[in-house]
């Protein structure tokens, strides 16, 4: 055997093994899983808050996991937003434990019997929540999605797989052990959620292939992710692909609420997948009111590209191309565009827009009616900011991702969307004549 | 060119036409779904009660399409139950009708509020039922999915695309005629409900990956049909697999109840998904209700495989394999096994059923209560038929199959499991904080 293939034989071994170990911990899972299903809402609920316990006992451990790889990212070059992503802090790991009690606090969605009712010869049919199963989710770069994913599948019922980046590795392990320490001390097994033990991305592919173990998949991360898990899953997939969120200035817009909106919907946080990434100005008020909007934006440090119009309205503008329109910058930068009311709005919408959010700055209630049915977007919001495209903010306690598809869960994905349901029929003796 | 080149080359230029066909179908699909997604409720219901009246009045025409279809089935030696599933006759045609014009009379679900509630911050939100878009549905043998699957997508806002199998194209297009004269009626889109023009299975393939142009893809048929659907498809799929469906005969049962249930579930009509394949019989009855309930099935010209204990009660019990457990009959045939009480009743279902729908006869309450929570099938059921597992029995008009998965849809699949949902944001100017 010469080198070359010495060195093909191990790594046959080690995908092998990566195969076995996978196959191993989603089997652990399925376990679980059963387990979980007719666990009580006390015990749940008490894995949560155990957890968040944790989380602020071990603040310092977190901080200095994730200085581990805020230097492994720094070395990389990762990009400013990017590195935002990852960045813990005393703050955001209190939001983080703050998540878990609040999932702790939501009422369990497990035995809900979401609709009833009764046919004439007597049979009484309820719908009733129960959890789906298996949960694997892939991500990339944010380390709370380990808390805040492992929760709402607990909560939900459900075992999760989480397979974090190699980028968050060492903080998603930090913050996987507290989730650890709730399971054991509300008694229930620990394998309800586990954390894949390997950044191999032949791991990925492992979990994307075991229909049998594994009952959804949910990639939070990069277009590039995203496309491979959906091309190779054998499994149904809740993805989250581009937030291409507009604000749309209409012509019957209170200009002061529009510009406080913009600015907050671009600005507030740029690398969130709420963040507005294009403004739509209706040319009925683009004189007065570009302007103001231009300079908020450019105090407020973000570069802007805009069409002609928008260009001549202020000298600090560059133009925009075609492919701005198309683009999900995540970053200080917006493109700007004129547009004929809202006609001009919807369509420009519809040909560029991602079906995330966008939201309508006006005070003509039917235009506002319009558009909220118009806009095939999962979010569709009148006179707020985009930026509240989120889970929490919309009372769901966290979020698992936001759903661009329009199957099964679209927007937030929080515990209800984590459910399935099953048909409860009583009869007395009751036959199909 | 040899003759075989010359073939080879005439089936390219057929593939390619296919493929552009089916293109330009499923693009005039989906140019319908854009204006269905605002039609009217009146002009969807004035739609299927006018294709209600084209059935009745146009009987005789689809009755001699369906003969058509019944002489080839006759010709190609189909099995009984298979040339069931395809026969029509004045009274299936008539169902078929009311079944349009119960659709008709259903609610419609797009822009029901489906739930809303308000933040502390003074945002409102609801959560608004809207069409998925385009539907495309390949099928087999039965007929009258060509007007339940019409007209539920077009009642939910969706656009269908029906692909019937080739065993009962006739039928199918004369059905589908009338679906069109319902819509000319209401002045909607023909391209609302459209029937793929080839029964070549190529236009299957192309349906499976136009992601841009098809929302989601529901195959009725056999298994080699939902396989080849899974496996293909690069649309998300709502799929019905078998109905391995059970009758738990439990110690406590009321044996008249249980041997009515049973009859029924098996018997009334064994070709039908809902049919019951399994009987279990708790050991603590076995010895009083047995031979009464294997006497009832073979009066009623069923076969009956057993195990040990079964073949011991009745001298006409065959043996039943291992195979028998996880066989979906469609027939005369039934499998019987005696178990120890509720926990091998759960054993067993656990182990051979196919999440579909399994019913328990009691009369304790706190054993149906553990059946029907740990029973893990779409629908589950105390005291009631099987053969009740129907979108109809349920109140829902009319079902374009049942689901035996667990995301989006599960058990019947009605109108309201044909839409997605979209969140709608009311605000006074908030920005997030």
């Amino acid at each position: 055997m010469n080198s070359v293939e010495s060195v093909k034989a191990v790594n046959q071994v080690d995908q092998t093994d990566i195969a076995e170990v996978m196959h191993a911990l989603a089997t652990d899972s399925r376990a679980a899983a059963a387990v979980l299903a007719n666990a009580t809402t006390d015990a749940k609920n008490l894995a949560c808050r155990e957890a968040a316990t944790a989380l602020r006992r071990r603040t310092d451990t977190i901080l200095a996991a994730n200085s581990e790889d805020i230097t492994a990212a720094e070395a990389r070059g990762t990009p400013g937003p990017m590195q935002d992503r990852l960045r813990l802090d005393a703050v955001r790991i209190e939001a983080m434990a703050e998540g878990l009690d609040a999932i702790a606090e939501l009422s369990d969605p497990v035995g809900q019997v979401m609709d009833e009712w009764d046919r004439p010869n007597g049979l009484h049919i309820g719908r009733v929540r129960v959890p789906l199963g298996v949960i694997g989710i892939i991500y990339e770069s944010r380390p709370n999605v380990t808390a805040d994913a492992g929760a709402l599948c607990l909560k939900s019922g459900n075992a999760a797989i989480l397979r974090p980046g190699s980028e968050s590795i060492h903080s998603s392990r930090a913050i996987h052990d507290c989730l650890v320490e709730g399971l054991r001390a509300a008694e229930l097994p620990v394998a309800a959620i586990q954390l894949v033990p390997t950044t191999d991305r032949a791991a990925v592919g492992c979990m994307l292939t075991m229909p049998d173990l594994i009952d959804i998949i949910v990639p939070r991360g990069g277009k590039g992710l995203i496309e491979r898990v959906q091309n190779e899953s054998k499994i149904p997939v809740i993805a989250h692909l581009d937030g291409i969120c507009h604000v749309y200035a209409d012509g019957a817009a209170d200009v002061t609420k529009a510009r406080d909106i913009l600015v907050n919907s671009k600005m507030r946080r740029t690398g969130i997948c709420g963040a507005t990434e294009t403004l739509l100005v209706d040319a009925a008020i683009a004189e007065k009111a570009l302007p103001q909007m231009i300079d908020d934006l450019v105090t407020a440090g973000c570069e802007v590209r805009g069409d002609v119009a928008t260009q001549a309205a202020d000298a600090r503008v560059v133009a925009a191309t075609e492919d701005d329109w198309n683009t999900e910058y995540l970053d200080a930068i917006i493109s700007v565009r004129v547009v004929d009311g809202l006609d001009g709005a919807l369509a420009h919408i519809a040909a560029h827009g991602s079906n995330h959010t966008d939201t309508i700055v006006t005070e003509d209630a039917a235009t506002a009616a319009r558009f909220l049915r118009e806009v095939d977007s999962a979010i569709v919001m009148h006179n707020a900011s985009t930026q509240f495209a989120d889970g929490g903010e919309f009372g769901m306690g966290a979020e698992i991702g936001i759903s661009t598809g329009r199957l099964h869960a679209r927007g937030p994905v929080g515990v209800e969307q984590l459910t399935s349901f099953k048909y409860v029929v009583q009869g007395t003796g009751q036959t199909r004549p």
